[in-house]
């Protein structure tokens, strides 16, 4: 039994707001406990719901300070950018298309921004709140969580020293099933707000889930997209986003060690329709000297495959665990840490760059969390996958 | 602990004759030993290498008589048909150029044919080997092993029979990973032909696997082809056909329960340059109602997820397999069958085809095998496959 | 994805101390986690280690006020005791033969004992301490954690309920390998206590990691054990302690359906000296209706295989989880809950019981933690087995 | 794809007999099977059935010149003895009862001697045929046909090379369903024979499949057993026979590295009343260096864990098999390999051992198959299990 190896907050906790998140929601409680596992913040003021009732009893549930509980998100940055005891950060978790004015204001009133995925919900809003994010003092931290795995963490870091060699191939998957009937009539307030494209952007599956599975092929890999080609389905009747995508990828060329320089490959399918698959986001990475493979739904395992040689089961915390997996880990191996330490591994990470900040300095190094650059690509992805698909498949490039 | 499932040969064995699979050959051995398995063939005759000296000793290894040892698949159909204790089959087992005019010999003789696949090395070929079956009194057996495994049979019945509802999605992958490296140079005697364009075909990982992940996607789910765009690479500095395929599948519409017409979608992987993948041919299809989900490496298992219960496992020969599933089966649950089984069952299926047609009868409903029409469709799938990426992923159709 | 099933702390944190768990322990850090993850606990008060000067940088570290970092458990419980915002509860987390003074210190002083396991080094400490909580209007909670898994719970309902029908089986299995060298000889904290019988008490293994698989086999069979038979080993040179333990079980006979009374039979096997598992503690339960199996190290699952059918894999919050299983359930299924998450429902069970004492009641009857009883009952096992080895593997009951 | 790794039979297939194994029969098609995989074999008499109407009749299904189709064993072994073609080996597949008469009928007619296991239904029997074996100059194979998998092979190998040091523990569990219910009331035949003690020995599941449990623990250790203690069941109502065994070995010391004699210790558990278990057969093995843990339900894989690294997986043929394995395997890694194939490399190695016999030599010395005194070791397995579980519990040694 090694002694774990992540530090506990030793500071006193960032100040923490949250828009969005109030009863019937689910990303909100997510980000509340991945806050507070390692004891870096302390929620204390929330605009939690556009309805105002709703608002103030799910702030009462939450122990918030009624007088801290706002109507709405603009009510909250300006009220809290006056208190001396104001919000340090704020967690948006609201439906898409709210996310772009809310971290505006926040951004204005010189707060940090925790934001949930994707950046937007229109290619035009992510490029307005990268400049905003560029021209404020202000950090903005998108949570990509499945980057925070720590063998996901161990995957890129294997990838980035060589170990696989040249890239040649890239495969993620992640198939759900809770969309395979059209839950969005029930009322179902998640299902009704994600394949709503007011709220939710022009991509259902692409935008939920297709944008978690580019960006960890893109965290994993480092490798630049050049053009992707996707077909996208709503198989459900009358369904108005996709709920099904198939998409090819080719990645930009990389120099390889023999000087040539060679595109990689991939693929990437996005499902809501594919019975029996809960939250089966699968990475698969291969190279010319080994391949990796990491499934979400088991994640303190990482598959190598030094090629030629038996595959080897890298465990979180195990033998084999680099410095990079084992920095975000809290408890041995064998004592599985699971999504919502994932989740609370980029809040630790916020925190470490945010408590640098007091001091007008840079996280070190080793901190790493996806920006609104990352966001912005990933809106960029969801934007391209839908002009592929309405051009039969057509191979575009990222608008950025 | 059951009775097994399956008869054994009651009557005396078939004669079979082989074509290929001397000394040094993979594939030859396997149809050999599935030959044998249920007792149905006696391996008599043999033109088992293009190198005399080669074929001689190979016969006499495999302990077939030196006189029906032939230097070539002309003398062997040729004398063969003139004996009374003739060969009633021939097994053709070599590189796939070699397939149509082996086949032409042996039809044009009056033998029935069981043939390794792809069905020939070009579509001009495999259309006219369609055409000779047709015209000849003689069964034509395509060996797509993997339509032999019994949980794929279930998995086919149960697509059939309504269990997954209207079909959406059908994903194949076929990732190895022994041409990783360009094994081909080294000499060694598998790599050398299946990387030839002469001697395989126009697609490398397209024609050797791709068109098994083809043929299982089509055997299970019935669905046909409308079209296909593919994404082909030769990763490997050199290598002159595709080591790696990315294609994504459009069917023709089905009717469905409500009467409308839907059409499923589908992707295939097939890939030679994934270190850790030994033979990983894997099938998922889903439907409104449920899924399937099928690994070639674990072949005695097939997972069903019925929408919205929990994902049950049904078991070669266990509760919940069917007729269609126990009937190719030999042994009780929980002791494997593999591999040659499977490829046994089609051996079988063919004896079975056999001995009716002795009788002048045609062999029972039950009886399934893959046939010429299934080749030809394989070889069109190559033949689209290199089209489409020859056109930057066009969608094209197969030309049938 | 449906909203999370369990909710958040609506009042304010109850004030918590901690007694060990300073720098370089291991299980301290877990339970700072686990009381933090749903917001019930606020950590205010230490007595971090024997050591004074690590007690205070331990204490600094964690946030806590240096006026409130006790040099001793003693001089804590009658400070805090004093307080009118004194700690509520305190976390007792040292090693084992510290848990019977301080928790006899808390609960004379009136606050309630949160305690790891096992309850104490000696049997007759365990028997005094039964004594006093029974005395003292004070709770007991016993960490032993993996009763927190929501698939553990949904395993015991699944048993209560009779869908195992009558059990005749229950295996529990716990292997390690942390201890296959005399990691005890380099000064590795966690090795040297637990390999010392002093602090660690008369079982190795058997204490450490045996009182786990014994409650588990406990908690969710509802079984009582008759009589048990042990062969331990140390096989590690020099190992004061046992590091391997083969033990069978036989339970009292329960009443079944047709009025028969049988007994179950057991095995438990618990090791630290086998290569290869991190902490593979593993739960197989057989009835004559069907059979459970449950893997700590992917605890969203449960087998679940009903006589005669398919096996059936039921996940947490998924299709066939019950309510036992989801009340302690946050997060939807596929997205995996860990140790940290099971560890932290003990705590969360253990804070909704102090809420209800504060108002002078008892919890909702939902409510389950393991209690002084349960520790008991671990510590007269691992009597049992010692004096069992003792005696050639004698059948001995357990002396309670 | 490399080549296949095993020669096919290249003289004459050996004259083959099999006494039971008529319609109904289970392990008789296995053999038979088994036989003919590699070609080495050819059935040309039996005495199937003692009923001599199923015998015929079972003749004539297998392709059995009528002439050679026999009413009892005795006819048989004095008829094919005088026979110039007479057969060279019989294969016995009856009831354990008749093991005895029958394999004492064909040694003494000088005919070799392949036999089911377990060797007799009592152990003077066993000591008797040992005697004869012993005296006879023909071969006696026992079909303790997990030792035949070439991951079974790997393995022993392992063992014996010192790749995982001295040997601390060995485990063996062997837990199957079928008998959870009181099947042999139904009149299903393998139930009947195999719960009454007549026909199959004092030992049920011990008899059944402990034996199989032991012989694989011996065959992978090489470990001598000490003493055992044994726990043994009949669950179900009226049940004659154990249908669960929990057993706890000590085996006799090994000399270590460092010169001393560390004794290792071992647990079998054989059960068919497990629900959910259909033949799960596993071995693990543990040393001061290293673990083995292998499935014979995913038998083509061995999952190796040297102390301190990462686990491997190794796979037939695939990279890390030695040619222990490699020389018993047919086909690529990938290409999975089952049960038929395992029980074949106990006939293919009879047969390697039948051809040197044929020369007076012996076989070269990779050809391993369980002989007569693993046999006996397994009677007299069973036999101690019995007494010591009459004991209750108590520990004894074999009588041998």
């Amino acid at each position: 039994m090694v002694s774990a190896s992540k530090s506990e907050a030793a500071e006193s906790p960032i100040r923490l707001g949250m828009v969005g998140g109030g009863q019937g929601a689910f990303i909100g409680a997510v980000h509340r406990i991945a806050s507070r596992i390692d004891g870096e913040f302390q929620l204390v003021a929330g605009a939690l719901s556009s309805d105002p009732k709703r608002a103030q009893a799910s702030a009462r549930e939450l122990g918030i300070d009624p007088e801290r509980s706002y109507d709405s998100f603009a009510a909250m940055a300006e009220a809290e950018a006056r208190r001396d005891d104001g919000i340090e950060a704020v967690a948006i978790v609201t439906p898409n298309h709210v996310h772009f004015p809310a971290a505006k204001a926040f951004l204005e009133a010189g707060i940090h921004v925790i934001c949930d995925k994707p950046l937007t919900s229109t290619l035009a809003d992510a490029k307005k709140l990268a400049a905003l994010v560029k021209e404020s003092g202000s950090l903005f931290v998108l949570t990509h969580n499945y980057t925070g795995y720590p063998m996901v963490r161990q995957a890129r870091e294997m990838v980035a020293n060589g170990t696989l060699g040249t890239i040649r191939l890239l495969h993620v998957e992640y198939p759900q099933d809770w969309l395979t009937t059209d839950l969005e009539r029930t009322g179902q307030k998640q299902a009704s707000w994600r394949t709503d494209p007011v709220q939710s952007g022009a991509g259902g599956a692409t935008g939920d889930i297709g944008t978690h599975a580019y960006n960890l092929a893109r965290f994993v890999s480092g490798l630049e997209l050049d053009t992707l080609s996707a077909d996208l389905d709503a198989f459900v009747e009358g369904r108005r986003v996709d709920d099904n995508a198939h998409i090819m990828l080719r990645f930009k060329a990389q120099e390889s060690e023999d000087g040539r320089a060679r595109p990689a490959k991939g693929m990437i399918w996005a499902s809501q329709v594919a019975p029996g698959n809960e939250n089966a986001l699968k990475l698969r990475i291969y190279g010319d000297k080994g391949g990796l493979e990491w499934e979400q739904e088991h994640p303190n395992h990482l598959w190598f495959a030094p090629f030629g040689e038996e595959k080897r089961l890298i465990t979180r915390n195990g033998a084999g665990a680099l410095d990079a997996a084992s920095r975000v880990s809290r408890i041995p191996a064998g004592h599985p840490e699971g999504y919502l330490e994932g989740f609370a591994n980029i809040y630790s990470e916020a925190a470490r760059a945010i408590r640098a900040a007091r001091q007008g300095a840079r996280p070190d190094a080793a901190v790493t969390y996806p920006t609104v650059t990352d966001g912005l690509e990933g809106v960029a992805f969801v934007d391209a996958c839908v002009r592929s698909a309405k051009a039969n498949a057509k191979w575009v490039s990222l608008d950025i």
